[in-house]
This record gives structure tokens, sequence and C-alpha cells, in this order.
């Protein structure tokens, strides 16, 4: 090869032009690189303070701090000494068998800690999920709208993603006519993420079990994301995924980061609810253990404060959090009904998210979502999502778990936009 | 496509049997992997406890204990409620700026905090960095003894790794004739580990020099992994291979874990030791940012303690630590020369590991590393790791960092093991 020379001559092999990987898409599709790109529209020199509706993390505001006892098993679990060591790759016992006992409450049958793994958050189960799955030539179905990073992830690995529909007008039910249509010899499995983000709806027992009857029918597992589960607050309880675990075998994800409001602990779990035997016989179980033998672990004395902190918060603070989350998704229902330009299809009952369609027709000169949201975050100071993040071209996604005055504050601009920049109808 | 009938009949597609993949065999030649099949010899109703002289981790011995300083940190960072939700993805300013300063004391120039991305640990600043460069043909050079995550993480990536050998009796340098002979127009980079796991060396100013124009010569950049940072107790100074970062672009991968025994604390970087703005020109900073953006952060609060923890921690703790070692160093060297069959080709001055050479020619129906680190845990319960993990057949890797009544415990009994097993020579 031809050697380098002086100084300013040095061709650096990393410098040359290469072809563009998949990650320099994946990466720049997550919701933090979009929400990045509508923070810089903000005109920094503004005399009113941003309010950000915009990220799945309710920690700014003070009424959405984690329990106290969440705060105390860290502490002791750190100063006990005794986890400052790497965990095993699974997780440490302790742990994994308090998440299974208490993921089994809602279940008819008793998950073992061998079920349970534990990730860091539940986007490095995403991560882990994707990764064993994505054999060459599968492919897996996604809902629309959905969360990035099963997209970023998919593209990254090289694991075609097929996306079925939700419907807002059945309460973001699945499409499941059309989900079997995608399908084919070559799907591995489906996603369903219930509570939803970002469409806040809640899955029936009935649909929950026509989706399991579907996925048999295909012979396809299911990813059952329920980061949000028990955040329900309509009339629908939450069902795990895991209860139809006899019709379809599921792999539960979890965390802790939204039940206890500590998105930033980053302690998470994957659930094999599997009482046929299925994903052990196909070897699933070895093949998370092979990716997560090779990828980090949860801080180990988080891991070792989770028996205290599931054993320790009491149901007062869950009853709270809910009745704070209830109160927000009724205003921000409310609010958004006064403005015509735009509509919330279905009344969250569940998660943080509302989806809100925009009638472009009714805006002059707004090009499109990604406009709408910067324009708003450069005249108004509030940073809500754009849809196009979630597959949902002219939808906004809004957080409303944030306390009332910001809420209030942030969703009476979002109207005074609509209205500032309302077409003069004929 | 074939629709599932009743129960006992469902196809399900997860079933397949599968091309074998990357991560099948990535995910078993972990050092955790092969440290289990070694634990698993283990005769449990043996009289003797295990002894454990495998992993990285020396936390399990009360006198390698965190700074109480650290502990304070965090549990600071965590009180304050300040540090529950996400972090940006490159990590918290103060954090990356306190990181920046650190590296900066050994270095003449100054590193921005734009130059730091916090990972989880420095296995994540691994991952990230040969998802970076695993472009499409693309090869980079690996020390042969290594660390296997390198090898999991380029195989997982389909990156060619070529091996480059490290020399005992030279002090386990780098042979510089054969890594130019390796490398090719394709080749992006290589990694030096220094301190050296598993060798237990540290390299001179003029050998880090002669590597850093090798590099240049190639036009390779350099991985410098220095998670040992500063764990030097021989005659040679700690210089960071960032020293020469006006030579070669240089990556620096480091963490918390080793020097202030907090592995499972999960804290590690990224470091662009870039003056001359080549890995910027080349957009390197981008593409970590799109790996980091989709995957998971270190806990917040612990990004949170990270300045305290530099701040506080005092000289005298990291002296104390380094006594200890050099103490253990030094047992460890002179009780290995005592036993025939095993060799230490050259005396620790950092990190915590001991690579030690088996003469099977000496030993009894041993028929190699494996068989003697599975033999010796299942007769002797004394864990140590068979060198092939590490790309040495026929060599051990032994850690060191352990209280001196565990180590002298433990090298009487490999002494015993060795002497058993003598071959009755001619």
């Amino acid at each position: 090869m031809e050697e380098n020379g002086g100084a300013g001559t040095t061709k650096w092999s990393i410098s040359r032009p290469s072809a563009g990987t998949p990650l320099k898409v994946a990466g720049t599709m997550s919701i933090r690189a979009v929400l990045d790109r509508v923070f810089s529209s903000v005109d920094g020199s503004g005399p009113r303070p941003v309010l950000t509706l915009g990220s799945g993390d309710p920690t700014a505001s003070p009424c959405f701090r984690p329990p106290p006892e969440a705060e105390d098993a860290i502490v002791e679990a750190l100063r006990s000494g005794k986890h400052n060591g790497y965990s095993p790759t699974v997780g440490v016992l302790p742990a994994r068998r308090a998440i299974a006992e208490y993921l089994s409450r809602d279940l008819s049958y008793q998950l073992s800690p061998d079920n349970i793994y534990l990730t860091a958050g539940c986007c490095q189960a995403i991560e882990v999920i994707i990764s064993v799955l994505a054999q060459p030539g599968s492919n897996v179905l996604l809902p629309k709208p959905g969360f990035p990073l099963y997209e970023s992830r998919t593209m990254f690995s090289n694991l075609e993603a097929r996306h079925f529909n939700l419907i807002p007008d059945r309460g973001w039910e699945a499409d499941l006519e059309s989900l079997e249509a995608l399908a084919d010899e070559n799907t591995v499995a489906m996603v369903i993420i219930n509570p939803s983000n970002p469409c806040g709806s809640v899955y029936s027992y009935d649909h929950l079990a026509k989706i399991a009857e579907t996925a048999r029918k295909l012979g396809i597992i299911i990813i059952a994301d329920e980061v949000y589960d028990h955040l329900v607050f309509g009339n629908k309880p939450f069902i795990p995924m895991g209860v139809f675990a006899d019709i379809v075998p599921v792999i539960t994800l979890g965390s802790i980061s939204k039940r206890w409001l500590v998105p930033g602990w980053r302690l998470g779990w994957i659930a094999t609810c599997d009482p046929n035997c299925v994903l052990k016989e196909a070897q699933v179980d070895k093949l998370i253990e092979n990716y997560i033998n090779i990828t980090n672990d949860p801080a180990t004395f988080i891991q070792g404060a989770v028996p205290q902190i599931i054993a320790n918060t009491k149901e007062d603070y869950f009853n709270k959090i809910l009745n704070l989350l209830r109160n927000s998704a009724d205003l921000c229902y409310n609010k958004i009904k006064e403005t015509r330009a735009i509509t919330c299809p279905h009344k969250p009952e569940g998660s943080m998210f509302v989806m809100v369609k925009l009638d472009l027709s009714w805006l002059d000169g707004i090009q499109d979502d990604l406009d709408f949201c910067c324009r708003l975050a450069k005249e108004d100071s509030v940073i809500v999502l754009p849809g196009s993040a979630l597959g949902m071209k002219d939808w906004i996604r809004i957080n409303f778990a944030t306390d009332v005055p910001t809420l209030e504050n942030a969703l009476e601009r979002i109207k005074s936009f609509c209205q500032r920049h309302a077409k003069l109808q004929a």
C-alpha cells in the first residue's frame, strides 16, 4: 500500500467516503434526534420559558417524582457495598425473582426467575430482542404509529420491518386484517405496545385475545412492549399480553422507568411468557443470553435495589400518579377540542401521550407536521413531537404528563398559534 | 401461507432451523461465558471455598472497596431529584466537562466536553466504536492476546478482525513489523490496550511513539483502550495514547470502573483526541452520536455524580490501591516461579492481570488450557481464565487483585495441582 509521508499529506483511511450505512439513517430517526431538530428552532431570545411536551419523560415536574421508598432502596443497595462488581449477564437473581413475582400477579401461571433478563431500560430490551430476531431474510410486523427505536434497530440489524396500521377511530386498535395480509413465511414476530405510546390507548381483553389468535394463526410470536404497564386511568384495566401465552408465545418488555417515574435509572427487563416452551425449544432464551453476553448491563446496585423498590412502593403512590395523569389527559383532550385545526380522535386512557391530527387545510402556510412543530417552537417556545417521527405524517404527539400550569400554558400557546395561522375560510 | 390449526399443530416461524448466525458464536466467546463453563466444573460438595481469580472484578475483596467520596457523590446526585430523567444522548454536560478536564491533565492540549461521549461502562464504549467502524469491507487490527469483547463485537458487526501479536519476551510490546504486514487499504484502525488486560504490561513512551508513527504511516487511527489508566505500579508511568494525537487521531476508551473499583456502576466514556480534526472531518463524531442515539445510556444520576467523584477522591486512596496491587503482583510472580509447569515471562507492572504460560510437557494428561482450568476448578476450587478465551492457547490469565490470604491460598492450590499432575520425567 501507499505509505504516508510528512505531516500534511497523510491519507487517513477513516476519511474515505464510505457507502451510506444503515447507521447514518438509523441514528438520525430517534425521538431525541428529531426533538433536537425541533428544539433548535426555539428563539433563545424569546421572553417566555420553553415548555416541553415532547419526550416521554415527566420527571422535570416536581409532582412526578419517584417514591421515596425507591430512592431509599437505591441508597441502601449502594451503601451495602455488595453491588459494586459486575452482575451476572442475565442480572442478579433477587431482582429477577422479584420481577418474576411482580409480573405473575397478573397471570394465571407463575413466571420463574429464569424467564427474566434484566436490561438497561426498556430501550435495551428492544435492542436485544431485535438483534435476536434479526435472521437473514426474516421480517417483523411493527405498529404504525409506533416507537421509532423499533425502526432504528431493525434498520441497523438488517431486519425487514413491515407496518400494520392502528386505527384512530377504533381506539387505535390494530388493523388485524391488513396485518394478516402483510405476513408471510419469513415473518417471525409482531410488536404490540400496550398501553400505547404514542396513542394513549389501552386494549380490551377481547382485542388482545384477537391479536393472540391472529398471531397463532400466522405462527408468529408477540413482542409485548408493556413499558407503560399499569399506567391506565380510563375504563379499561391493564391486561398483560402474557395472559394469552398459552395461545401464543409472548416476550414481554418492561421497565421501572414509567410506573416509578425513573426513566434515567435505566432498569428494564425481558420476560419470556412461554408456558408451552415454544421459545425454549427454539433456543430463543439462549440467543437472548448470547446477545446480553456481548452488551452492557444495568448498574449492579440498581439491580440490587429492585426487590425493595417493588416491595416497598405503596399503592397510594401509584394511585396519586394515576389521578394526576387522568386529570392532565382530560385537560388536554378538552383543550384540543376548542381548536379547529387540531383534533384528537381518541381520549387517552393510558400511558402519557395523545396523538393529535393536524388539519393543514385550516392552517395557512404550514407545510407539514415538522414545519408545524418547528414554527410552534420558534414562535411560542412549545415543544411537541412531529408525528412523522412515529410514521404519522401531519400528526403530532403530545406528552401530557406535566404539571397542570405548564400543561395549561402550553395548550393555550398551541391554541393561539393555530388561531394566528388560521386560514381565512371562503 | 399455510394457516395454523388446533393447539397441538401450530408451526411457529421462530422455531425454523435458521442459518448459523454470528450472534451464536459471538455470544459464547465472552469472558463471562467461558468463566461460566469453568465454574460449572467446580465440585459443589468440595470442602474448600471457591477462590476466583478469573474475572477483572476485585470488588469481592473488602480491601478493594470504592472511596466513600464516590458513594457519597452518588447518594447526593440521587437525593437531589435532578437526575431521574433521561440524559442527553452524549451524556450530561457537567460529567463530560469533568472527564475532559480529568483526561487533559495528562495531555499538552485541552479536550473539550464535545470530545467526550458517556457510555455504560467501557464495554459499551467498545460496542459503540466497533459499530461505528463497521463499514462493509473494512478491517481492524486487534492485539493478541486481547480482550474478547473486541472479537465478539467485530464478529457480530461483520467487521473483519486481523490480529497482531504482543511479544511476551519484550514486555508484551506490539509486534509492529507483523502489524504493518497485516494492514491494507481497508484497514481503518488498530486497538491498543494499555495498561494491558490481559498482560499486565505498561508501554513506554518510546513504544507508544513507535505505535503512533506506524499508525500514521499506515493511515489508520488508534483505538486506545485505557480502562486501566493510572493503575501502574512498576517503573513506568502511565502515558495516555492521546499524547501522540498530533501524530495520529486517537479515540480513547475509559471508565471509572477500574481506578475507582466500581465496575458494576457502568460509567465509561469515549474521548476523541483529535487536535488536527481528522475524526471531525471524517464525521466520526456524527457516527458516534448516531449510534448512541439508538442505544442505552448510563444511569443519569451516576452521570450526575461524576464531577464530584473525580473532584473528591483523594490521592491517598489511589496510592493505597496501587500499593495493594504492587504487593499482590509481586506475590503472584514469585509464587509462579516456584512451580515448574507454569511460567510468567513478564512481571506485571499495571492493570490487575498476569499471563501465565502452561508447559503441558510437564503435566500429565492435561489436554490444553481449558482442560487445565476446568480440572483446577473441579479438584481445587480455583477459577482462572483459559488463555484460549483471549486468543492464547495453553496460557492462563490470573487476576491478582484480591486480598492476600485468598491470593496466597489460590496460588498454593495451583502449585499443588501442578505438582499432583506433574509428569514423571525420564
